[in-house]
């Protein structure tokens, strides 16, 4: 079993640090805050917490969990500190631009540098919310261009030993795929929660608000600086998103103020089957 | 205990004839589906079932669980076949239209309807979807405004009784906070669909949604009837919220362009604490 140092002991970070432990690795962890260095260590989840994430570079595998806007910043901590045979891997939720700082601070090293992406995760955030099954059963994309076979060998193991099925596309793939899926409806929730918030009578709608409402807005819980640091890093992909879904969203518009229903109908019926079908491949 | 005629057998009207049987009342039905009524004659919620709306008038109390947009037809079905003592009573999402229809095919019954909607459902329809539980803690909101008062105890307790809240506001009220808290999200969640169902690859994307985009889109299983109906009779309210929505989306994407990230973190900051604040008071 390989030795492990996670650098970022929130949800993500802390999170494989559990499933490592339990999977028998020996896991070392940083973090800026001190708080989290001592519930992680209270927790039995690392065998040693630091502050600096270079200080975890002697471990066979670093696992990079921080937002993506603070990658590069911890590319540059580490960079020096890394072994030769040192392999890295991150969390983050876009690829291409992860992969182009890891190209300007890690020099040799890029090539033990696997850019990953757990699909995991919810709206909760820190060392609190991680928990040891976060990853069973989901998909984590590897982006493999350039990088050490050997290196995609251990990642692809790692991230199997916490229960993740692996998955190789490229960054450009990666990026399109999750600003449609993923990063479009956060955009989408934290402005529907944000056109009711800067209303001056918005407590009396959300009195009413019901179950629709709080499976709507359950992204827009989401943590705030992560968002942040996607939507910036993923512009390109999800302004393309938001031109196609305003497009759809201007058509439902027309179909109301023209009192359309046979189009308004057959929107809604293809959307409901197309949802339903989706819904049924996850329980098989 | 009154008896009680169900008009529409489905998710609300099969919910609320199962509360009302389980609570000890005599509960009769309609509905035009042959296989509905045979399936809420077996399941023992009605004591009879009839094809046409007419047939149930002889029960104290008349509950109309139809498509917005259906309620006037069953207006002009049941007008003749009233008691001069019925209470009617139905559950729509909007409540203006239905206001409106009531007062051009009910005469004088018209002080016997009491407009409600109760705030429960889910994306799935059809008495199948029913459950005796439905209504447990949600809100009914009434519209009592030119309702005899004995009418508006009537149908109170009948709420009650099934195990919602009541509360009153004016249809106007009414039909403002709804498009805002519940219309509009279904709106958006519907074009967020329609806009991967129309990309030519959309499988290669749907294969990676996760939970986000689950929640995000479980309102876009609902029935396309009855939401084509409330966009429809709620338009004035959903496009001046929809205007709204816009403007907040038009701020988060210029500051994606413009890569603001003060403005995206202080917008996704207050929308996580509204948004955690007001999930807070569920667990009340």
């Amino acid at each position: 079993m390989r030795s492990v140092g996670v650098i970022g002991l929130g949800l993500i970070g802390g999170s494989f640090a559990r499933a490592a432990t339990a999977a028998g690795a020996t896991v070392v962890g940083a973090d800026s805050c001190a708080q989290t260095r001592r519930a992680a260590l209270e927790a039995g989840v690392v065998r040693a917490a630091y502050d600096s994430p270079s200080a975890v570079c002697g471990a066979d595998d670093i696992f990079i969990a921080v937002p993506v806007g603070s990658v590069e910043s911890i590319f540059a901590d580490i960079a020096d500190a890394l072994s030769p045979t040192s392999v890295i891997f991150d969390g983050g939720s876009c690829k291409r631009s992860v992969i182009s700082k890891a190209a300007e601070q890690l020099g040799d090293n890029r090539r033990r540098f696997v850019p990953s992406h757990p699909i995991a995760g919810n709206e909760n955030s820190g060392f609190s919310a991680s928990n040891v099954d976060l990853f069973k059963n989901c998909w984590a994309v590897l982006c493999t261009d350039g990088v050490d076979e050997e290196a995609v060998q251990v990642v692809s193991l790692a991230w199997q030993q916490v229960g993740a099925n692996t998955v190789n596309m490229s960054a450009a793939e990666h990026d399109d795929i999750f600003a449609v899926v993923s990063h479009l409806p956060h955009l989408l929730s934290y402005a529907l929660v944000e056109s009711i918030r800067t209303r001056p009578d918005s407590a009396r709608y959300l009195h009413y608000a019901a179950s629709g409402f709080r499976d709507f807005t359950r992204v827009a819980s989401s943590h705030p600086i992560m968002w942040r640091d996607i939507c910036l890093a993923n512009a390109d992909n999800l302004l393309a998103s938001l031109v196609r879904f305003r497009e759809e969203l201007d058509t439902l518009e027309g179909a109301i103020k023209d009192g359309n229903s046979v189009l308004l109908y057959e929107r809604f019926a293809s959307a409901r089957q197309l949802r339903r079908d989706w819904a049924a491949t996850l329980e098989d």
